[in-house]
């Protein structure tokens, strides 16, 4: 066995513009009623597919409007539009993250009432973590597919999300990963983050999840009503 | 089914800084005879699991170094040290990709020698593309458990990629994922590019990607010869 050698770097970024604007998105969701979720994950946790399986379950029961973040392809606004859903897409053109000015224009075009709002973020688990869009609710997902430190080899994500979801349940049974453990880290590094495991495949634990969604929307009318 | 709306960004970075500090990564490793690997994908996609089964392979066949890049633990270094690899942990605390200088800093502690050196990029499939490292070949793996749209998705990784690996294909009975359709994808973006389907699993791809190294790295002394 070889000793293995270690060389950190320390790097940190000013982000007072964005917090700026970040503050003025939330005051505007704040007046309308608006619960804004971030939806955070590594490319291919399967946001898309557990935001689809979502607005199924919902769109009767509440308002609901989407935000897409994507480098590149309107590929997922289009899966959203099929479920009737009002949505945006926003393509970086190569940027890693979401910024809150961009999620303002979204706003612009959004028929913004008394509902949920989830803005899909650009998959990364590092860059988005560093950017407040004016959200009220940050959710990151991991899939059980990857591995099972990602909490912990991705702490600035986990530290500051609301709720962890555990995705693809029902690929468990195939792979190497340890459910409690992957909880475990999430808590050490958020205590009292709820934790979710969820499979759009099955339904496992999507009615937890909207129930989840709709409590902190709070009591609201009926769509159209 | 209601309307996408688009709103697009553009935001470039200048890199000259960098790119000088890549160029003389790139001059010392040719002229220590070393074929440096960057190796990217998302968070999870098993890039370290491929690579312990590629070390197990070609151990005893030419000389090999690894240089482990993320964002928090040495979990990865740990891993690799007990394949008795020469490995060198960077741990960019917070920094979403290895920029060539920390690169720089890791060759100092390895032994530069005719041979192989892979460098396991932060998993992230956006801003690593943009740092040259001095690296000889940049290869890029993708999960079947991930969407099968990756690479349209984030076109600028796959652009530069000389190889795309799918990985875990052992799972891809247990998943919807079109392996062609992102074969197609990576060859629209970068013609000529190789792809290969992979599973350390079942080692299932193993030998040839072992080969495609190999090929790579030219004829060399056996180890301790």
């Amino acid at each position: 066995m070889s000793e293995p050698v270690f060389v950190t770097v320390l790097e940190r970024k000013v982000l007072g513009k964005n917090d700026a604007l970040a503050a003025a998105n939330r005051r505007r969701l704040g007046e309308a009623g608006v619960l804004a979720i971030n939806l955070m994950s590594a490319p291919g946790s399967g946001k898309t597919r557990l935001l689809e399986a979502t607005l199924d379950r919902l769109r009767d029961r509440i308002p609901l409007c989407v935000i897409e973040g994507d480098v590149q392809t309107d590929n997922d606004a289009r899966r959203i539009a099929r479920h009737g859903v009002p949505v945006v897409q926003l393509i970086t053109n190569g940027q890693c993250h979401l910024e809150a000015a961009l999620v303002g224009e979204a706003l612009d075009r959004l028929p913004l009432r008394p509902g949920i709002l989830v803005i899909e973020n650009v998959g990364n688990l590092v860059c988005p973590a560093a950017f407040d869009l004016g959200e009220s609710l940050r959710v990151v997902c991991v899939s059980v597919t990857e591995g099972d430190d990602k909490p912990e080899k991705y702490p600035a994500m986990f530290r500051k999300a609301d709720a962890v979801m555990l995705t693809k349940m029902d690929l468990l049974p195939h792979v190497e990963f340890r459910v409690e453990a992957v909880e475990e880290q999430a808590r050490a590094l958020r205590p009292g983050v709820r934790t979710l495991r969820t499979s759009a495949v099955t339904g496992e634990g999507m009615e937890a999840w909207c129930d989840f969604l709709l409590d902190r929307a709070g009591p609201r009318t009926a769509p159209g009503s």
